[in-house]
């Protein structure tokens, strides 16, 4: 498995990502092969969504206050998670642990500040599955290969310390990877018998794309089987079979 | 980033974990540069260090025999996960959610009957911190390159369905990369200050290494700038510092 960073431009509402993608794949002296899986990072899709919210045009509301209150955020930031959540899990300082409209549970509903202007927040992308639907078919259409789409966020967990790459949106990839049935080096039943390939391929991603001013908010994952039919959506686990919820 | 699989033999109680993966670089017709780093699974290692138990010499507690008759385990595999582990946190249809003797959060306790001989199961390797520098230290000396080693398991989490790598030892790598004090593209401060990379590591690697009948417990991974001092140790999220607990 080869895993390439890509130097974007800075992304502006409006932007093709995927032509972004193309042009600095062939910057670099590559260009696309069946089978290669595009990782993109959910900032830039957001931004060329234009979910871009300028704070001071925030009104918090009541139980926003409050929450900023006991978190120690700025209320304007948690009025805009609230809108953002189905649900809050827990609160900690300067922590919302949220489940978003989309169903991800993360912190602060995938609102960021980093990257972005002075004065303006990012939300999450709107429809991550259909956001990477669209790139890989674009990319499909212009080269004429079969390529897998991951869009990206950093996510903490329970458990663990420091965040991992996981797929929010994803497209023409096994973003859950079934393997009941299968047998072991002794015709054994596999342990793990569903993978999460999608965050898998977000988390190697990030190895080689980071955060901060790297400006290298995508990657090229080559010589993996992982094409087919696939979503981030089947990743949510479900409220009910959740043993931590 | 490039990520190759190692093709390693069965390994047996006594073998040297470090000689199997060298020999199987050697074979591909690579070799160790420094900066490398070398993922095995931790399923290797448990078995290099003898950690396989005969299932009929284990007597279940009354304790043990409940919970089989909660969860529809085998009493004596029941067994064996507490005497692993520290706390159980949640049990489940065939699944208990336990802190382990070394203090990760998983399934089972990491005890696993795929790929090992019938009869037996496989426990987690013992001091995994510990083993990985060990099998760093065996390396750099035959090599003379300096490397860093990540011992791989794949659990599950909340939240989120399918199995994802982790990290149960390393030395030699940065495994909790703090980013406190970095800037972004317009010297904000970054949304994820630390970064598992330890995880990160373990997740791109059991993209190339499967664990069902391929024999590719082992990978290595080139082209990052990630050695340093760390263990897998500092990835354990405090009990008093985890909102999910």
């Amino acid at each position: 498995m080869e895993v390439l960073a890509l130097k974007l431009p800075l992304i502006k509402p409006g932007d093709s990502v995927s032509k972004a993608v193309l042009k600095a794949l062939k910057d670099s002296g590559r260009w696309i092969e069946d089978g290669d899986v595009v990782v993109v990072t959910e900032k830039i899709v957001a931004k060329a969504q234009g979910r871009l919210v300028a704070l001071d045009t925030v009104k918090p509301s009541r139980k926003a206050v409050e929450l900023a209150r006991a978190t120690g955020k700025d209320a304007r930031i948690v009025e805009l998670i609230l809108r953002e959540s189905r649900d809050v899990l827990r609160t900690g300082l300067n922590l919302l642990i949220v489940e978003t409209r989309q169903g991800f549970v993360c912190a602060n509903a995938g609102i960021d500040s980093s990257n972005v202007e002075e004065g303006l927040v990012k939300l999450h992308p709107l429809d991550p599955d259909g956001a990477a639907e669209e790139i890989r078919l674009e990319i499909e259409r212009e080269t004429g290969r079969k390529v897998g789409v991951v869009i990206s966020d950093s996510f903490g967990r329970p458990f663990r310390l420091g965040s991992v790459g996981v797929a929010i949106g994803a497209s023409g990839v096994r973003a859950l990877w079934d393997r009941r049935g299968e047998r072991d080096l002794y015709d054994r039943r596999l342990k793990s018998t569903f993978v999460a390939v999608a965050d898998l391929l977000a988390s190697a991603a990030s190895l080689v794309t980071g955060e901060a001013g790297e400006g290298l908010p995508a990657a090229l994952i080559r010589g993996l089987n992982v094409l087919g039919e696939g979503s981030a959506k089947e990743l949510i686990r479900d409220r009910s079979l959740d043993l931590f919820r």
